[in-house]
């Protein structure tokens, strides 16, 4: 109906305004000025206005981020403009920059839940998150674990799934924020199911017709056996066989040290690996890098997307970096990315006739993705 | 003494005599033949003789691999000769190609127990291995995990400690073969020091005359506090910090996410991982190649060294890939490089006077490693 002329509307939550979010915002919305064309997003910016000025002047561009915000608009979703500009300036104490404080916490998730509603609504569809700071929400009073929870929380979903894309290695998690100890117990075919539903449904919407998902194994070596672990055998192995007896294209367990370097060789699209550190180290080994002389990151490249919720997320995938916050010189490649990504995702669901939010969004895609039973509630 | 004039020699296992390892050691020879300087190592080859053979006629060589090994040596270890071999061949039923059988586990298991003697002697100052079957080796009798396993044995030493290296990321293991859910238990205050103490000294062999050693965290994110498991604050921390006052430039823990990417940036020598799939992950991400046409290797660059022996010992990090045995497609570079590791070891070794062997060969480096009491034996 409206996908051939309804331009997509992103948001962007700055982050913690002491960290590095209104510096790569600021960056971010001169290279999307720089690059326009017609069918590009409109930008919605959310966040501390004060913050994003003070970017723009430490970037020397303060006429030119005021002009790209020229239309403010408090309390409300606008509807047209190029770029805008959700101001959220709480009453209270101003924030010190570059370290974690309430007030930093406080405008990250005001900022934050402030962007949910539109995006539920459907009239962003997408939100694209800069970097807080967890330790920040807990002195603001937010006891959240980062924005996967925040984000789960506001959109009363449960059971959401991290995939990390950094070209065309795409790595979905199992578990993530979990002690080593306490992953094995996590990996239950049920969230396996879920984990490979989300991932297959999102591969298709990236325009990959019949998505190759390797399942990584969680022992070494697959666990040879049972002699290093039975998980893998006993519940990995039929969970994929059931699921690749249901259509997909899947292969697993699959050893953890070959799996992504066969990912990297096209042989898969996704990877589901089973916890952070597995999935993690290969996506930052390939998108990071750090400079030899300075010991200075160089590249942070590689966006986070929060599969499995009712609404498009995507975010960097590096933190706050307060230690280099407010000096102009962080990298603004993985916002670009993740900006990149929002779109291409957006534009995938407003083709699907989805554009209506959160009520039509993840209703599944045509006929393949498996939907096992996930244990996880009914929100999605 | 001897230093000068004597010439390191190199004990060449070929593993299973139905996997890769015989092309790649008939590819190696040619190789080294080609480069040969006065300086280069001695090669005793240890294995199979037919298998030897078979290889050098289907890799196109039969008379220049059997030139390099004219002088074949059967019971003694040679004392000239620029190659030579050792030829293992147990009575009993032909080998069958490309699968695991017990006559093939036998083959390797003699070789290798064939190989450590010399060695435990000083009569030959490294081994270097090149793949056998765990499968195999059980079918035969010997119920050994492997490589590492089977030379604590025949060196009777306890607690070895596995490093693989790929250019400049060199990364220790505090587990490797453990099923995932026992990893956290395996991690030790002197498990730790052990693998610090080993990996400080190797580096030291290796030239670097301060080695910078990171120590990677076992929870993502360091554990974030004890809220993703205290083991990172409760043993790794307090262990670093007292090594660090021993005087050794140690950093620890860091994020397994992050720790790989400084150390490609070199800001480390080494980064010790805690579990298989944690140090495998980066390693062979960067030394492996898989091919996007076909699918197949055409990279498996890197080694495997196993520290805290009494002898050198050096590996390819891959297996025996029964799948393409045979065919004379298998690639040499790792072994090529386990060689050479092999080969910069032992003249660190013969120049530190201790080219004695197993009793003058571990005796610590001057002064700066630290020598945590390990609680695996005192056979070190």
């Amino acid at each position: 109906m409206m996908s051939e002329v309804h331009l997509p509307r992103i948001a962007i939550t700055m982050g913690d305004p002491a960290g590095v979010g209104p510096e790569i915002v600021c960056k971010a919305l001169l290279r999307l000025s720089a690059r326009r064309g017609p069918a590009d997003p409109r930008i919605v910016v959310v966040g501390s206005g004060a913050a994003l000025a003070s970017a723009g002047r430490t970037l020397g561009k303060p006429a030119d981020i005021a002009l790209r915000c020229a239309e403010y608009v408090n309390g409300t979703v606008p509807g047209s403009g190029v770029f805008s500009l959700i101001d959220i300036a709480p009453a209270g104490a101003p924030v010190p920059s570059g370290r974690a404080s309430e007030q930093g916490g406080r405008i990250a998730y005001l900022a934050l839940e402030r962007a949910v509603q539109p995006a539920m609504d459907g009239t962003v569809d997408a939100i694209v998150t800069a970097p807080l700071s967890k330790e920040a929400l807990h002195l603001a009073g937010f006891p959240f674990s980062g924005h996967t929870d925040l984000l789960a929380h506001f959109t009363r979903t449960a059971g959401p799934v991290m995939m990390l894309v950094h070209e065309n290695m795409r790595v979905s998690h199992v578990s993530t924020h979990l002690a080593l100890s306490e992953v094995p117990r996590a990996l239950t075919a049920a969230r396996l199911a879920r984990v490979v539903g989300c991932t297959h449904e999102t591969l298709i919407e990236l325009g990959i017709a019949r998505p190759r998902i390797a399942v990584a194994a969680l022992n070494p070596h697959g666990g040879e056996g049972g002699i290093f672990g039975d998980e893998d055998d006993r519940i990995t192995a039929p969970e994929v066989a059931r699921l690749r007896s249901e259509g997909l294209d899947i292969e697993g367990p699959i050893p953890g040290d070959t799996v992504f370097v066969k990912a990297r060789g096209g042989q898969y699209d996704a990877v589901v690996a089973m916890y952070h550190d597995q999935g993690h180290i290969p996506v930052k080994l390939l998108g990071f890098r750090v400079d030899h002389a300075t010991g200075k990151w160089t590249a942070v490249s590689g966006v986070n997307v929060t599969l499995g919720l009712p609404i498009v997320r995507t975010s960097v995938d590096h933190g706050t970096a307060f230690d280099i916050a407010g000096q102009g010189v962080a990298n603004e490649e993985s916002l670009m990315d993740a900006i990149d990504l929002a779109l291409r995702l957006s534009r995938a669901r407003l083709a699907n006739g989805a554009q209506g939010g959160a009520g039509a969004a993840r209703q599944g895609s045509p006929g393949s993705a498996p939907r096992g039973g996930d244990g996880y509630g009914s929100s999605h």
